[in-house]
């Protein structure tokens, strides 16, 4: 891995390429996308079929658009007992977090004329995208399915494609272990335009959250505002904050966890110890080759990883702050110290015994993170994407009485003599 | 104004014009917003400056970009003294609502060998859009930067076109109020690039909110991903439910208040009434003529206004959440009783005292709502939107012991041996 100094004069040059491996969409994604919507939002399910036959080789008028209770069952009774648990350990776990993020009702009765508040209600329907074939997740399935439960959604449509007619059958048990309702066999940008649109079979939702590849997420782009969508996605990053506490094998296969996802994943550790940067360095080399996606975790580290020497951690925090990774670990002595420096991240995590892997599975916040620099502004996935609200306003003659006169006067300053009369004539009676 | 009847056969179709009265987007536009944003993206300053000159006739190299602090401190000398008390009114009673949307740093210490938390944090910089001209609304400064500023946002900054170099005093009072940090002259879709991608003299933004037209809005669309914004609005909407209680003189004067918005506004009563509805239909005929905005609001009820008789109030409240109104009126005798029966709307007023004008201007909440039926899954804008959250994990030695075999085995089951290997590694040692 090559060893880069924070501040070198050519550093920001040469970390451009790292930041900006996101920005590329290859050219006729949009068209064709467009072309796919247009399709389902027209033909509806004679379209979802066309489009599973040619892209996912499976024919929907024989074996069905959704997933049968018998074919979850059958899932589940392919899932051996321990991992049965553990998906059962993991989604007790997220629901518990989930749970602590709840917002209630609530109404001000601060002033005896005018009350005012704020009404939480949980979406009635979402859909869950859920990848097929080999980047079939069950983590991400409980990731999605379970908060939207936890915020009372009242029904959860997961769109999983099954390339071949196969069907992962941890995904399936995941999805009956988080309480999804239905279960549609589609994918893709036509799985999106279902979800978005409605079909004769596949209704009608409020939101889709969930991962995809390009096609996927552009479809969840172009649907924005007809629904609402959890976040575009981007190619997942790490970035590691070192004292030179902590051992480099530990760094060394947190930074290859984030490498192993895909080529396009970013691995970047800060340290303020060249002693800790050239073992980090050494380290990767020597588990890279022991690992079964090693060619995919190679081109990762070569082309965006990094170890980057920094002069302390205020330094190191400061880069950081610019960068608001998706996942950051604070890898010091002392990382509650060093927490109240950062400003953006997705996800944080704390001292030499918390690596990544633990929140992506079953620490219990959300996976589903702000990737590419968008943890300025972007939150994780939570119960807040699964209630909307609304406010509310309750004046008594006496309040009416007591702000009229205002309401009036600013309506009239921006000529609108309508809004300023709905007043007027409630107090003229008074 | 035209009365129907919910159960009619024909009803869906007669009102799916007013429902679907935002979906056309002239041709163009977007192609229009691509260029300037690519101009100001790349050109910065330079671009501003000629497209300002093209559309708002002002040259900045001559009257400078950025407001100056004797611009404003003018502006507030000619806005009169009630007029600015007025204004402070509402902004302290906006700040004194959203400070109650606040949400806390939280950490659980539910177990003793594993932490997790939230983190909330304001956002950085913030860009409120203001449109210029005759909609130049002082309303819409404090909506979006009071809360901003509540929420600690660490800068906000404000754009506000000037045609022709003619500037709003009361927008300019109310920025200074709610304590816009700076403003710049420019608006349009070229505003919206400056804040999304910075130029020399605009700072880039975390987050645009604040209304615009229709190359504002798609501009916000474009740059969304690249920074964060508040919401696509669609034209403005108000639903009042009526049991025949109250006066007709009031709603109608409630509907023309929102048809004086604009010609694609819409206003529709629902009524058990059949005396109240032929009660309003003839007071709006009464109140309009004497409208100072008549040709717009007559446009709009003519269009898009509608009088619906219902059979009682749950079948009322059941068409509101099929409509999700932006602003519900409950203009019954016990709108807490009927408040359970409302799943979806931006805003609810409730009783015959409170109308839709006392939200748009201090009752507290914010008039930034979600409007075409989007209120199924958006909330109005509030102390959420300036605030981003970061997921905090922290691990001791015993947690990692107690839950590592199940991360390993969750991530093996995922075929992601290197996310083991980060667990199992930490654990050899122990």
């Amino acid at each position: 891995m090559r060893i880069l100094t924070l501040s070198d004069s050519d550093f920001a040059a040469t970390f451009a390429a790292i930041e900006n491996r996101g920005d590329e969409v290859p050219v006729g994604v949009e068209e064709t996308v467009r072309s796919i919507l247009d399709e389902v939002r027209k033909r509806g399910d004679a379209a979802l079929s066309e489009l599973t036959e040619r892209f996912d080789r499976v024919r929907l008028d024989e074996v069905g658009i959704e997933v049968t209770a018998q074919e979850i069952e059958r899932a589940c009774a392919q899932v051996d007992a321990i991992a049965m648990a553990d998906l059962e350990l993991a989604a007790e776990r997220i629901a518990n977090y989930h749970r602590k993020q709840k917002q209630e009702t609530w109404l001000s009765t601060d002033e005896t004329d005018i009350m005012v508040g704020q009404m939480v209600r949980p979406l009635d329907r979402v859909g869950i995208y859920v990848p097929g074939g080999k980047a079939a997740y069950p983590s991400s399935v409980l990731m999605n399915a379970v908060p939207a439960k936890v915020a009372g959604v009242g029904e959860v449509i997961m769109t999983v494609p099954m390339p071949d007619g196969v069907a992962n059958p941890h995904v399936l048990a995941a999805a009956k272990i988080a309480g999804v309702d239905r279960i549609f066999r589609i994918g893709g940008a036509q799985a999106v335009a279902a979800l978005a649109y409605g079909t004769e079979s596949v209704p009608r939702v409020d939101k889709i959250t969930g991962p995809g590849n390009i096609y996927v997420a552009t479809a969840k782009k172009l649907v924005f505002g007809q629904v609402d969508i959890d976040m575009i996605a981007g190619p997942s990053e790490i970035l590691v904050i070192n004292d030179g506490s902590g051992e480099a094998a530990h760094i060394a296969a947190d930074l290859l966890s984030q490498a192993e996802h895909d080529e396009l994943a970013s691995a970047v550790l800060v340290t303020t110890s060249r002693m800790m940067a050239e073992a980090v360095a050494a380290e990767v080399e020597r588990q890279l080759v022991q690992l079964s996606r090693q060619v995919i975790a190679r081109q990762s580290i070569d082309n965006y990883g990094a170890i980057i020497l920094a002069r302390d951690l205020a330094e190191a925090a400061e880069f950081s702050n610019r960068i608001a990774p998706e996942h950051l670990e604070l890898a010091v002595a002392d990382p509650f110290g060093l927490l109240p420096l950062i400003r953006h991240a997705g996800a944080i995590f704390l001292g030499h015994h918390t690596p990544e892997a633990a929140g992506d599975y079953l620490a219990g916040p959300n996976h589903t993170l702000p990737t590419g620099g968008t943890a300025r502004f972007f939150s994780p996935l939570s119960l807040d994407d699964f209630v909307k609200k609304s406010s509310i306003i309750s004046f008594s003659k006496a309040g009416l009485e007591r702000l009229g006169g205002a309401i009036e006067r600013l309506a009239t300053l921006e000529g609108l003599e309508a809004h300023a009369k709905s007043v007027s004539k409630r107090l003229e009676k008074s």
